[in-house]
């Protein structure tokens, strides 16, 4: 007989993002639907979450303040201190007997404002200097590129693109089962001698992880790799990933947005449209960006994760599915582990060593 | 009366990119019909050119060697010293009496190899440090962003993107015929406290230059900007500038792809395909790549235009026409007119200062 799992509890940050509640109570609802072995604390303004009261395997969490979707960091880390997205993440901090009253957080509240907070209630793990943001983008393979870092560190050491590569290897072992996921380091030209110091030293460090079999590392790719799906995993800086990710979005905006002119510019195309709208509606949710809503901020002493501020209930609840399953599947003490594992193992980078040359 | 133009002469390095002179061969010919005013120099081996003897406006040049796409940087450099890329390249030389045997350059040959060969024969003008490379993306304003570097240069200063904003705005001048194009930094955020150091500083060195009136600088942009066409240039360094590209190459092809799939996956999409075919085809022709080839080499002391190395005889049309555009536009001068400009009226770095904080 096979006990029954615990229930995963997940703090809900329910004033977040564009919309707040309007957007991330119905959206827990069809979570809590999908997942019987959920529980959901959700975290807000009284009033806010009134309607939510007496809903089944709901605990509500109140929280007097909501920072804003353009709160500057200081306030929402200095002046708002009982904000939902604090209180939520509070939830992930271990008490004395080292129990928690969440496994994971998710809000669409302001990246910076959520990673500043996130990094000063729970600190980082061991062996890492600065947490990561990794997104999941579509490839040609039909699956997903998970990419880190998308913004939270600019000017990146090699050491730390290492880092992000464990981190990154821990979350799609997690969420997606692939316990090897190979891992490619994003360079302006797949020979070893491309880029620039730090790359070229980030692709010893992440070479020499491999010979020690502590990393699937691939070698350099280019960003077009990203949607090729060449590696599970892409490693950047901050600053790249970013670009890299907004370029992307900016692109298929614009795209969209062409098609949509073509099918409504004369009579004959907008019959046209009609004709092939099972088509290309077909072609418009196989890159739906909401269906792969929730980045991870990894790194840190607890799962948080990030949904768009713009979400929809289904986008938010994707987030929600995300957390869920990198709890479920203890994405926490494996990225734990696998930083021990990793960084121990480099002939000149302990973990120790591996802060210390930041 | 208007005196009449003297002719603008192209070099042509017809051995170079994946196809060599099938594709540049006819190219050129297409051009001199659409150019009248336009006199080629066709260099490449004796054999290769044969078929173009005699043909009007044309004189042949005779290299003995070729660069292959694969050719290391140093085997260009060192080794095949009358190769048709480097003989190309030095018809822009200026003879001792100041005249050249042709006012710009052409080749699909390796980036890495011309971008050497051309710094190397040509040098780079007084007040650049380093030459960039230049292209243009389609944009929804259905005009073009000219992004600039593309790769030439990783591991920039603030000085090299100030550098870059006065290049890429002689450009657009000269071959848009936008006097007082706007410049974008490309940033991870809008707002000026945003980004690396370099950066910071390099935002800096732009608003000097817009407040001394040298320079159109809208600010920082992000990656997505560049597609919605919010400033005219965007300003990085070659790391970034070449992820943006192939990230969005990549999105590109992969899209593309899914279209055709999805139009083919049924009997109904199939029909709905042959429905649709004319607003498909009327979408790609909009988004076609082929419609912008020829990125510009800038910064040198003569127009060096790379096509993309797979470019059919249309594409590589459009890359000898931006040739010709910039040298009947007179890019060189203006390029020398701005630096000297812009530069030179800044507080703390004159042309000499800007090179020696490199």
């Amino acid at each position: 007989m096979i006990a029954p799992l615990s229930p995963v509890r997940i703090a809900v940050d329910c004033m977040g993002g564009d919309h707040g509640p309007a957007v991330t109570l119905p959206a827990c609802r069809g979570f809590l639907e999908r997942h019987p072995d959920a529980e959901l604390l959700l975290v807000g303004t009284e009033a806010a979450l009134a309607s939510a009261r007496g809903t089944p395997r709901c605990r509500i969490v109140v929280a007097s303040e909501v920072v804003t979707m353009d709160d500057p960091v200081e306030v929402a880390l200095r002046r708002k201190r009982d904000s939902s997205m604090r209180v939520a993440i509070a939830q992930l901090k271990a008490a004395p007997d080292g129990t928690v009253a969440a496994d994971a957080c998710v809000s669409a509240g302001n990246t910076g404002a959520l990673m500043a907070v996130a990094r000063y209630l729970l600190k980082t793990l061991d062996g890492i200097d600065r947490p990561a943001i990794a997104t999941v983008m579509p490839n040609r393979r039909d699956g997903f590129t998970t990419v880190l870092d998308l913004g939270a560190n600019v000017d990146c050491t090699a050491d730390h693109l290492l880092q992000f590569a464990v981190l990154g290897s821990a979350l799609v072992a997690a969420v997606d089962g692939k316990e090897d996921p190979s891992v490619g380091l994003l360079n302006i030209g797949e020979e070893a001698i491309k880029g620039s110091d730090t790359i070229k030293r980030a692709g010893e460090l992440l070479r020499a992880a491999a010979d020690g079999g502590h990393l699937n590392f691939h070698g350099n790719v280019e960003g077009n790799d990203i949607f090729s799906g060449t590696t599970d995993i892409v490693v950047c800086d901050g600053f790249v990933g970013n670009v890299a990710l907004k370029t992307a979005e900016g692109l298929a905006a614009m795209l969209t947005d062409f098609i949509r002119q073509e099918f409504t510019r004369t009579g004959y195309a907008k019959l046209a449209a009609l004709v092939a709208l099972p088509v290309l509606r077909h072609f418009k949710s196989r890159v739906d960006p909401r269906r792969y809503n929730g980045a991870a901020l990894l790194g840190l002493r607890g799962l948080v994760f990030k949904s768009h501020g713009s979400a929809d209930a289904f986008a938010f609840e994707q987030a929600l599915t995300r957390a869920y399953d990198a709890a479920r599947n203890r994405l926490l003490e494996r990225v734990h582990d696998r930083i021990l594992e990793t960084l121990q193992a480099l002939p000149d980078a302990a973990p120790g060593a591996a802060v210390s040359t930041a």
